[in-house]
């Protein structure tokens, strides 16, 4: 199963040759990231992303790390205002890190936030390697049940890149 | 009469400090402004911005330069993943340029698109001097009557800055 | 006196119209605020500018805010490797608070460091105000005697704006 | 035998963890591919770089394409006045594209443009596979002689990466 996040361009993201700058693909990423996996307080989110249980942030007991980064970009991205939809899931779980992987979507105004893929032909598709780590000690620390609970109904094959 | 305009938050609007930086706060001008006044032929905008008249963007007939800016700093700013709300008016109509004044305010995620002022303290307030140019001659031109008979609702008066 | 900060550009400060974005003008003075107010340890940098003399950053006794901003620009600046010079100075020394005056100018590769304007046509004027606060308590506190000798040299007349 | 690319960095690289962010890392990785790869008009820069022969640029008859992207952060990157040096090589020439590979080091002011590795720890590694291509086509175009004889000299082994 697969998360579907909308992230919204700004016309900023566009380089000097008008379409999503390579760097800035990444950011994207980051955004549906923080939308996905981190516990938010604010009280008009209307519902909690089935994922955001790790409870990190600057003041909070874990930090992630990310460790390593991978992206094919596949076509070019243009300015929209209607949000991309980032589709999310987990390609592997391990003891204190996981791989998080995307396809970055044309956007749609309605869709599910959780689902199998809706198919179609990505701009980009990357993988995330983060580990949690004790905020305290700066040391990686073991994924707990709850986070694996929450976390295994998006376990899916990890991403094949093409080019590698 | 104001725009309301939802801006979304990116984490990394942060600085170290971790509050949103005092140049990404333009940034967040620069979308509301990109999303109030630019034509956008998305179809799933559901209901064009009432001044969405600007026929702008890089292949347009007409291009927008940013002239001037002014900010007031007012309290800092977190992250939240509810979108600020950015009231956006008119403070002068020029011949071939105008001021928009802005006053960046806590989101909520159910509001009125056009209005009166919410009230409430905001977190900035701003002003940006925009003229219109021919996109072939790089020359100001005249604001045409379709434009102004667009804008005109949203002409309030311009913001006084406290500590000029 | 003033001083003459170089700033290099990177490709990213262009928007889609291929000049440096209105924002990102706001990052270069953000960049030769750094380099002329912080104090740096790095051993190598080969001079200490004259007015290095805050001891702030995140982890330090004193922080600075940024109150207001104000910026004309005056024209496009376009991609050079070259940095640009920014010319600084201090329009106002206040009890706790001070206003920093820029203008963007072509960069060069030899020029003193600290001088008169070098004249020419600068591609941006701008101000910030600059307040000075307790790290522990967040009030304004008093700018000291060492940093208003140090700062003193560097009065010069305030900008004033045309627009405005 | 590497390029040995200075980068400044920006205080605004930093996140709320105050470390450069890791999408920012590809920006570093961004401005060292461009001061080392594209020919640079400005006539004050003083030695061009040995590879800086690729006519590209928004108005050039060839643009370059990021394809792909692959990075390993090795170490958490503070905010310092000295830039960072990148060093550069290419792990792989193909018909109509590079691999380009990077480590990115301590600063250190003076250093040769080119040479084998300092040594050291990085803080991170990556690579970046860039597409050359007709910018009136859009089509990739064969490297020619003159290309492949300026770039074959900074030919390495690839990078491995370790987490893959």
């Amino acid at each position: 199963m697969r998360l579907h996040v909308p992230v919204a361009l700004r016309w900023s993201d566009l380089d000097a040759y008008q379409h999503v700058n390579n760097v800035e693909m990444f950011r994207l990423l980051e955004d549906a990231r923080i939308t996905a996996f981190w516990r938010h307080d604010d009280a008009d989110l209307e519902e909690p992303w089935p994922t955001a249980v790790l409870d990190t942030g600057p003041r909070a007991t874990s930090h992630t790390l990310v460790a390593r980064q991978e992206i094919e970009y596949l076509r070019p991205l243009g300015f929209t205002r209607t949000p991309v939809r980032v589709e999310m899931w987990i390609g592997r779980l391990g003891g204190a890190s996981m791989e998080v992987c995307y396809e970055v979507h044309d956007g749609a105004q309605h869709f599910d936030r959780t689902g199998p893929t809706t198919g179609g032909s990505p701009y980009a598709k990357a993988s995330t390697t983060i580990v949690v780590v004790d905020a305290a000690t700066g040391s990686p620390r073991r994924l707990d049940p709850r986070e694996r609970a929450a976390w295994e109904p998006f376990l899916e094959e990890p991403l094949t890149f093409r080019r590698r």
